[in-house]
């Protein structure tokens, strides 16, 4: 079991064992740097570069890796904020992380605000890619310095662990990273309580009772304090309360707030990731004087944590060795696995609504206002006989009387570009390949539903991949779970379709 | 005597022989550079980081502490500008100090706008604070590099000095700074020339001759450079102009520029803090090819200023070594010390104005539009009966016949952020608290009158703490003099609460 | 032969020798790293600072430029954008350069919007300076990547080298410089292809023939690269192309993009400065995965080359040493060559139109739009006896009848700064010098007539200067060609003005 040469990209991804030799070998950072113990990992990552690549603000994150690599003897490079940066001229991430690996950077941390955005990065890097944030997806380095201080101050025992959760447990995504990592670890309780606009979701507190944790919810926040080891106060998600008017939602806020009078006689250690609100207060700035305080500790935890992960990934890499740059994408990265394959009818036979078509791609099943002819422009495309393609529109009534619209055109392949453009204003919608009057080919172009997706970035150019997980699609950046959307696709040619996928997500191998 | 772990806030804070043990230091390393002499300072900070907090821009100053701690071997961390950092998510200077502490810097160098937001962070942070520029206030290390300047040219001779002062003597920090440092030595003369609204403040030409200073005024520019050593020119503050049209005043400034033309025959070394103004032109371009034009080299004084001054607060702390980082802020910083007692009375018996309150708060001596509701939120507080605590104004004829305005509550204690709030809404108002129908405690809250102090943002909770000097209460954040504002103090009360202040602003002690 | 302590302005700086001596150590770096070679380049800058001052947004170049000092061991200073630096306090570029060799940098690379911008800061700086882009002007280091990249893949050959051009030939700077760099070699063919409006400019083809390059126009794309070992792809200049609407551009652009299916059986290797814009895809995102992709790996010879350069002008200067810093500029910056005299005729007698003025300056052939009162603002200034000075303009019928404009003041003489000023506002004025009523001096003010060259920014105070190339006159800093403008100056007078230029960029000396 090594972590060399690996990407974090969720926390997930990290087994029991993985986690706690990291946890590990931070403590015995942490403990050597207390006790002012000899040691030489100040040396470890000489010669090595970290580049830090933040497409949003951070000054925690950002700072705690910037100061883990230099404590390591390492040197970083990278920016903070897309202003003055290439990215403004219309750069990709695809370039931007080459430019980096041309740099010869020997990892990568990085935070952007679309989801599954680091999964892309780290396909494209032939070096180690840790998530600093993928939108509101994944943040695995802060399960694991929270991991960390939990670790450091139980002396290495993270079993029959008890935590509670308070501020907002439905928006963010601190309590369900932390609560499944926690999972791992025997007779873990989890208490918490929120108003209902805040409550921890059902479907997470189920996957802990499936996983053996105890969850408890408690009338008010004193009871939690009561009955836990650490208490993990949240900020809210204020900007995803739309529906809640904003005083009253600080009403409830302030029915949260930890206070010096509320932590009387209790023991738990608060905990936060910082920052704190100031104008919110969901911990009142009193409670820093108090010995449960514990969310500066905490801080001091994200260096230790980054400096073991940072340690784990690279050192046996080999010191300052040079990582051998080629210059070149993979060819398995442009591949995509998305296309769900249809059955050839009796309907699409050249008498169907595909006749006048000899050679070309009829679109059916589409969506009304899907404009394909401003993603295809076949005004714009000469043939070889130098008249332009032809691009129309036709509605037809279906077999159950629906008006459907189709749309035809005799250019002989469409780029996985205007797929993906066709598949983002009509999903669900069938592409027929026609080649002298027949359908020689059928299929869905699958891709994922979350608009925050990286892959629904189309100058991205992020390849459609999915793998298998409990019988359904996921997307491979942003691992949501894919809906499989043609109206017309039968329950076997689904099948078949999951079937079809890989049921992991396979890391890209650089030679 | 020894700087070891020292803030520097204030160039006030430095005796005649501090000044001169950083002084020699820095003229030995300017010395040992400039003729190539063999020296090790150049690891002295090997394995020390400096955080540099800039939360305005500044490129001389950050640039300065930055080389200065590259040549002496040690690391920069921080931030420069508050877009894209924690900051903007409402974070206090408080938890970002601490973040840094986290971060192991052994050292901070901060600026920031707010008055005294410098002295807060040196009393939060467990290691030296360096103020590099708190509002209008302090700027300790400018002075330094000046006085470096004159040090390293004179040959180390501080006596006999004459020194000009040129540009906008009323405005800026740079001349009270400078001379009130220079006034610490024998025989030193300072002449000046400028129109009245630039002219030197007249008590700080007291300050001055109080300390055997000789001060000369002089009708021209011409007049001083024939008298002086040295001729500092200063920026215009021309924001602070409001009252004077911008062509007068750049009518006036044009008298005042010094030209090559006037420097003919002149000796008078002419320094500036850099930048010059290219479009106001304080100083014409073509001095700069002039031996006069000393400007440029005091630049470069500012890093053996920083460097002397790093070195004096750090290399003795021990090389490399861990500072203990516990994460918790000392309880001292909670406590205030602000509430000038009043006895308590007859009139203020039961069967005064307070009587319909058994237990509670009557705030008396209230600003008219001073909303107490708006902080105290009453109406969204429950007692344990369940029933919402009560809020309510009075207005009574007083002794003199005017009406006065009068907040009562039956919340049984006010915190120190409402008591905060209400003195900044109403200064001088007296809080009366009320038990079992009696006044058990009357006091007023005094509250530092800079409307630019750092303790009047509620949101950073920086605690209220005064200190005296020459028998009136000064700021502990920003050091301005403090007005006891209370209507009915007595002059009794009012000394009383004088002589119970620290005479001196005391550092925070770390254990 | 050496490159020890010299600027790098324009490629065109370096001869054939120079070039190939870069070429040939950036291949050897990338060669020991390649094959994991022992080399101690690694500790080449330890103790020296390169000053990375970039005015305007750049990832890659700055970041470039990192990486090599970092891996040669020095460390890098300065800024990347201007906002929260002094430059928004209006420091010239002078002071700023300055301000960074107060810093002890030992080499400066910098970017900045205006033409002519780095050879001011070359001739203010002790220290070499590089271009790293200035305005649309020079970026010779992008030009030394790009030879380098050839240079590594055909070891070492230079001769018979066949390079083909897309894109945008007619706006970008990169493909003058890269053509002209190639010149210097043997048997070099040039391709190209693009629509008449992305077109090489005539005259480029003319000196490139002149050097006994062989230049050939295709019909189309898939032409050129079927005669090319390297095809360019440039970044067309969408800002550049007013007349034509982006449509029709983006349909011309489409014409010219490189993309998978153009690249069949072509072995031709694709190069791009990047970055590549999504937006516009000059090349599909498809080709980084195509064996003919090459544009990553001439990122990374970025680093090398940029490695190469730095080594070559500062190794032997003496690692570690202090370079003495004056902080005085040197006096010949001060001075101009610009003043094409002219001869005092018979009608500049006092009988004239001057006679009115006894001494004083007449400015003759005026624009009629300038203003020069309000360049020399007269009404604020005071002559010995008390009496403001004078400044008026008359109108007189000229020679040929026309009505010319005249400016007459009593000021003695006129600053750098206003006759600079008079000549911005009307180019080609004469000023008459006049004493006791008689004309004793009069000339031209020549400026460059560059809208975007440094010395237009009047608080920059760049000297004018001048340098004669091929029989005309050109500006010493954005070296374009600077028309002589004077109506009535003959040609006797500007053949005497051209042969009193300098016939080169003289270096300035430090001493």
């Amino acid at each position: 079991m090594s972590l060399i040469g690996r990407d974090l990209i969720s926390i997930h991804d990290l087994s029991r064992e993985e986690i706690l030799e990291v946890l590990e070998l931070g403590k015995r950072m942490h403990d050597a740097e207390k006790q002012g113990r000899r040691n030489n990992w100040g040396t470890k990552l000489v010669g090595m570069t970290l580049a830090s690549l933040f497409y949003e603000a951070s000054t925690r994150t950002r700072q705690s890796f910037d100061t883990a690599v230099r404590e390591l003897g390492g040197k970083r490079i990278g920016f903070s904020g897309t202003e003055g940066t290439s990215v403004a001229k219309g750069e990709t991430i695809r370039d931007t992380v080459m430019m980096y690996c041309a740099n010869h950077a020997h990892a990568i941390v990085m935070r952007h605000p679309r989801d599954g955005s680091l999964q892309w990065a780290a396909d494209v890097a032939h070096i180690p890619v840790v998530n600093g944030g993928d939108g509101k997806n994944e943040h695995p380095t802060q399960a694991l310095l929270d991991l960390l201080t939990m670790y450091v101050v139980r002396q290495g025992k993270m079993d029959q662990l008890r935590v509670g959760f308070g501020g907002d447990l439905a928006h963010g995504r601190t309590v369900g990273s932390l609560t499944r990592a926690l999972s791992h670890f025997e007779g873990v309780e989890v208490h918490w309580a929120a108003h209902d606009i805040f409550a921890m979701p059902s479907h997470l507190e189920h996957i802990l009772e499936a996983k053996g944790v105890r969850v408890v919810r408690h009338d008010n926040v004193r009871g939690v304090l009561q009955n836990v080891d650490f208490y993990y106060m949240t900020r809210p998600q204020m900007e995803r309360m739309n529906g809640t008017p904003q005083e009253e939602v600080l009403r409830i806020l302030a029915q949260y707030r930890i206070t010096p009078a509320l932590l009387n006689g209790v023991s738990a250690r608060i905990m936060h990731p910082l920052p704190i609100d100031s104008r919110l207060r969901e911990i009142e700035p009193e409670v820093a004087f108090l010995p449960n305080a514990f969310y500066y500790l905490q801080a001091e935890m994200g260096i230790f944590a980054r400096k073991a992960l940072l340690h784990e990934l690279l050192v046996e890499q080999g010191q300052s060795d040079y990582l051998p740059y080629s210059g070149v994408l993979p060819s398995e990265l442009v591949s995509t696995n998305n296309r769900l394959q249809r059955a050839i009818g009796q309907r699409d036979k050249p008498t169907g609504i595909v006749h006048p078509i000899e050679n070309g791609i009829v679109i059916d099943h589409l969506n009304g206002s899907a404009d394909v002819n401003a993603i295809l422009q076949p005004e714009t495309r000469l043939r070889p006989n130098g008249k332009i393609h032809l691009g129309a529109y036709g509605k037809f009534p279906d077999a159950h009387g629906d008006v459907k619209t189709v749309y035809k055109t005799d250019l002989s392949e469409l780029t996985e570009r205007e797929l993906r453009s066709i598949a983002l204003a009509s999903p669900g919608a069938t592409i027929n390949v026609i080649r002298e009057g027949r359908v020689v080919d059928k299929f869905v172009y699958i891709l994922c539903g979350n608009e925050n997706c990286v892959t629904h970035v189309v100058e991205e150019a992020v390849p459609a991949k999915l793998y298998a997980e409990d019988g359904h699609a996921h997307c491979r950046y942003c691992r949501k779970l894919v809906e499989i959307p043609g109206r017309k696709v039968t329950a076997e040619e689904r099948a078949a379709f999951i079937a079809s996928l890989p049921t992991r997500i396979e890391p890209v191998v650089y030679k």
